[in-house]
């Protein structure tokens, strides 16, 4: 692999015919990227969306505001291409592609469905741990081989799962050593007697272990399959040196864990949006993370990951294809 | 014309299959365009960046990091295709017009370049009246016309001229009332030294007219040709119901005379970029505007409006082509 350094790339954006600093973080971008594919001409042209599905043991204790079947009606949906992320993966040009990584109820016969199901739903984390280990390396190891079998330069991981961001905000609390009760907020739409026994499940579930967990084990501890393969994911695809856009906050969670447990996969993370759900803006700070998007948005399915990918190409063609002033004739500073 | 109410347009989003509000400020925008189209099913498929481009007399002053030549030396790239609003234009899929609005020196023979050349320059308005009534009248008058030929549902304005970020900011304090000290930033890069310079220079040309002014009268007299063709156009697009994405501090001085002189044209304009440049904050907070994205560009040419066309594709897409709960089967909240 040829080697350009940061300040190779650094000297050729700024040559670019603009007032240095001028396109913000669309330069930081576009300096990620190049420093990423060690390239003054990255390739940004091909994207795809993978949402992995897996339905939560939790659910049992009555933490959501939707009941379990909608993981596997979602599913359905985005199978039949009515969902958020259908729509907005085609208005920005990228594939999708949909993962069973453990739903609840009868499996899901459908030929476009990936078929990575570990089981019909984790353990209820409120009473034992929501896989077993076992179980969990099989996840981190079929996220993996999904990364690795793409051919897109850029890779978004999205989820479907009523109660992950239960599980999110439980993996994140032990990563980091804090209260999960800082980190629990509305999902998709809990009111405030829902959010306060929110709270004291996932606080009781929170006591069954010790306050600070490795990432593996808090993985495992508190689940969600989904989050585990998205993490095995991210792994491989920044070891393959592929772009990956976070979502939101258990996307974001599944980032955490995949930094601790391989800290050379940070590089290869661009945050995508800042959710509006409580507890990604703890997760972003402790990861030294800025989003690119802040539209309020806190739907999961990887709908914000999607809407920076047309930044992420822009950052590309501006480092590919601007003039420089030397080659444009256009004079500098007086 | 068929009509849909607003509440219509609400109920149709919140029908879609994911939690209410969760597509936030992507929500917001699907209802801007259905409103101002009247209907559910909004076209959101072709989007133009007119640039105009003008030379500002009051360089002569000393306000600038870069000399007058560089307005031409930038057309001369936009043509050439080696600039970032062509490349970021091409990579999110809009067409790009460049208009002749008032460029210094000979004029620029290319067949590519829409002429509608006023004058080479605005005259110097620390001393004068930048432009003359009828000037003015005409350059409102360029800009309506070109806006009126685009049948593109979405359109984009973004200016080049060096000086420009004077003119504006002598703009929007006179409409405002404000001291234009508090509106002076660094442009394309100046240091301490030289803002001190600019703040100085803008606050003898202020000194020059009354605290306040009609929106009209402040466009004469401290100019730009580009502001005002850009406020005719923006105008005019509102009229014919197309969408403007409102890019940085110059298209938004140039917004704020379009909303002070035809109030009604306001639910068109969507700000799509908060820029880096002092002035913007100012201008947003005076029009109450808060712009979808804030990635710390302050370039200009339209490129921070352009990066908000996929944010508008997609939300056109979700409103036309999202499943609805009843439609997909998918249970509601329990």
């Amino acid at each position: 692999m040829s080697s350009v350094s940061r300040a190779q790339i650094r000297a050729a954006i700024d040559a670019k015919t603009k007032p240095v600093g001028a396109l913000g973080r669309l330069e930081w971008l576009a300096e990620t990227i190049a420093v990423q594919q060690q390239t003054l001409s990255p390739v940004t042209s091909r994207c795809l969306l993978t949402i992995f599905a897996g339905d939560h043991g939790i659910t049992q204790s009555g933490v959501s505001a939707y009941p379990q079947i909608v993981t596997r009606q979602m599913v359905d949906n985005f199978l039949a291409g009515g969902a958020a992320a259908n729509v907005i993966a085609k208005s920005v040009g990228a594939d999708l592609h949909v993962v069973d990584a453990g739903i609840a109820g009868p499996r899901i016969q459908h030929s476009n469905l990936i078929d990575r199901h570990i089981a019909a739903g984790t353990a209820n984390s409120l009473e034992q741990p929501a896989m077993t280990t076992e179980q969990c390396e099989t996840a981190l190891r079929s996220g993996a081989g999904l990364a690795n079998d793409a051919p897109h330069d850029t890779l978004c991981f999205g989820e479907m799962g009523i109660g992950n961001t239960s599980s999110a905000s439980l993996i994140a609390a032990k990563i980091t050593g804090c209260d999960v009760a800082d980190l629990v907020g509305r999902g998709t739409g809990i009111d405030d007697a829902q959010l306060a026994q929110k709270t004291n499940v996932l606080r009781k579930a929170a006591a069954r272990t010790g306050p600070i967990l490795k990432a593996g084990i808090a993985l495992a501890d508190y689940g969600g399959f989904e989050i585990a393969m998205m993490c095995g994911a991210m792994m491989r695809a920044a070891q393959n040196a592929k772009l990956v856009l976070v979502d939101g906050f258990i996307a974001s969670t599944a980032a955490l864990c995949a930094v601790h447990i391989d800290p050379s996969c940070r590089g290869s993370l661009v945050f995508a949006h800042r959710s509006a759900e409580q507890g990604h803006s703890f997760v972003l700070e402790h990861l030294k993370a800025r989003p690119l998007l802040d539209l309020e948005m806190r739907l999961g399915e990887g709908t914000g990951a999607l809407l920076a990918w047309p930044l992420v190409q822009a950052a590309g063609a501006m480092l590919r294809d601007m003039a420089s002033f030397d080659s444009a004739g256009v004079a500098g500073k007086s």
